[in-house]
């Protein structure tokens, strides 16, 4: 562990891993799963996906704690129809629920050609891109989705309805590495906006409005108001779509159902998730598709680039390449591990990096 | 028929389809077909979607012509593996195979729960809503996706390197009107563009990019560059995902091997479509589903609207009222009856309205 001058911290990947999971199994996770949690998490680290990494903690155990998530559940097929199949999370953790739906939903596409899963009473699944990439790295397209709670009006609205609902697409790659597109429906995140205000910077107008629903470029209006969906009316379609297929397929929420992560910790937080898996082999050899992914890679990410671009990027390359870089350690601020540090000591583990 | 001041045409349905049927079937398509072709693109008219009306009528009676479309080819399963086909359309009317595509997923996904249909040779299809909303008018949700030639750089780039592949998706509702949303991956449309040049005006700098990748909010240098994706990396990762899921799946062209629409007549267009289906009432009842979508379309027609704001709509409502409006009469520009007056005239009809 290594101290530097903006107050981050470089730690372990391998000791991050077992120092999160620690606190999770300390939090009442059953001992399988905390690790298995625990590597989702710090993954989103390294690949440079902090929002979704380990800073997570802190909230996982209050919620652990006070009971809306459950370290111990186990999911329940509700209702098995071949390619569709329903899934009760019973609110275990998100990362739990989504490693069983989509061995489920790549075991259907097998046989199948293609199969659905979707996920009621879950909780947050950390990274979309992990369950649609790790579908992928098994030979199969993986699409995964998640509703939030609101935080988008629609447009021309003054009053958010919609959550800003992930879309991850997955397809195998030639070289091993899959192609994932991970996306939210908001035109940009509450993270970016905060970011703008400590920095005391203005905010791109299609980003978000001001309470009453009026575009802002003041980060402080916008953090009192609402996120603007991705592209307006597109971000907000898809929005409104996958917040259907989730909790609509589910019987779970949609909507308002849906409550703040960061609320209540003792109410749960009611998301849904769906999942497809597409078995390509049933369409064509695998290696085919491959050569076709790989042609169109390398030549969009050879094609003539602007003035002043050094390089082209498919989707998912930048977290694929910030996940090499950061192969065994990964720099955090020293902020997020006292943080995690209170957190160990909450559930009584000791945590030392 | 009634010419007014703004030299626009006010054009009975009725007559406007059994015109336009009768030149595609001078043209070479078997009557049937010409029929239901007309039906679609007359409907896009109604639903205030012109691009993808009749206006298309002169490119695809040259095609016909020329051979590159054929009016009598038959589509033909290439592979069929339960929920996962595999049709080569071998050119002909993109409504015609299409159509095939649905009802055959539709099937499936009632066998089997979801289905899904990918498309090769195949011709532009209309509006992707069509298929997709028609899935849903029988109590699925539709999925109805496309590749175009490249019209879009990756971020960055000065190439277009992937096509603004639209995407459609309808879920039923409770109130027998899907919910139907369809978007083309480009922030805006080339049509857009032409308009705002022939006003003299400017357009937003995220549209588009002169020829050497540069943002560009002058119309003629958009012209001769590139459209930009819909919210940057967001709508060209999904570009990318649909091209493959369309061209990839379906053994069909991806990138660049689809050819412009208004290029040469003779060169097959070679785009792919992919259709998914999904049978709501292998997942739960449908009236439940239909009433989770009334709910949530009510809460959010009825939010709170930002100031000056009159309506808010959720996706579909704008062409659906469009429709209504038009139910009987639509009305053209008098530029438009004249040409297919023309290509009447080519194929040795009689054209009158």
């Amino acid at each position: 562990m290594r101290i530097d001058m903006e107050a981050s911290v470089s730690v372990a990947v391998t000791h991050l891993v077992d120092g999160v999971a620690a606190i999770l199994e300390g939090a009442g996770v059953v001992h399988e799963d905390a690790h298995s949690v625990a590597s989702a998490l710090v993954t989103a680290d390294q690949e440079g996906i902090s929002s979704h990494g380990v800073m997570l903690v802190p909230m996982y155990v209050e919620r652990l704690l006070a009971g809306s998530v459950s370290g111990v559940a186990q999911c329940e097929i509700v209702s098995d129809r071949d390619t569709a199949v329903v899934v009760d999370a019973h609110q275990c953790l998100g990362q739990v629920s989504s490693a069983f739906a989509i061995d489920l939903a790549a075991t259907r596409a097998r046989r199948f050609g293609i199969s659905s899963v979707a996920v009621r009473n879950g909780f947050h699944f950390g990274t979309g891109s992990r369950w649609a990439g790790a579908l992928a790295q098994q030979g199969l397209v993986g699409i995964a989705m998640s509703n939030t709670r609101p935080l988008m009006p629609a447009p021309g609205g003054a009053q958010a309805v919609v959550g800003n609902n992930p879309l991850a697409i997955a397809v195998p790659s030639e070289d091993g590495t899959p192609l994932v597109l991970d996306m939210a429906m908001s035109a940009s995140a509450m993270g970016k906006i905060r970011l703008a205000e400590a920095r005391g910077e203005s905010i791109p107008a299609d980003w978000a409005t001001d309470e009453h629903g009026a575009p802002t470029t003041v980060p402080a209006a916008a953090i009192r108001g609402m996120l603007l969906p991705a592209a307006g009316p597109k971000g907000f379609g898809l929005a409104v779509m996958i917040d259907l297929l989730c909790g609509g397929l589910a019987s779970g929420g949609v909507g308002d159902a849906v409550r703040p992560l960061y609320g209540d910790a003792a109410n749960p937080y009611g998301c849904s998730h769906f999942f497809l898996a597409i078995d390509i082999s049933h369409f064509l050899p695998l290696a085919e598709f491959r050569a076709t992914v790989g042609a169109l890679s390398s030549r969009i990410r050879t094609s003539r680039r602007a003035p002043g671009v050094q390089r082209l990027f498919m989707p998912g390359d930048i977290s694929a390449r910030q996940a090499q870089l950061n192969e065994d350690v990964v720099t955090l601020p020293a902020k997020i591990l006292d943080q995690l540090d209170r957190s160990a000591q909450v559930v009584g583990v000791s945590f030392s990096l």
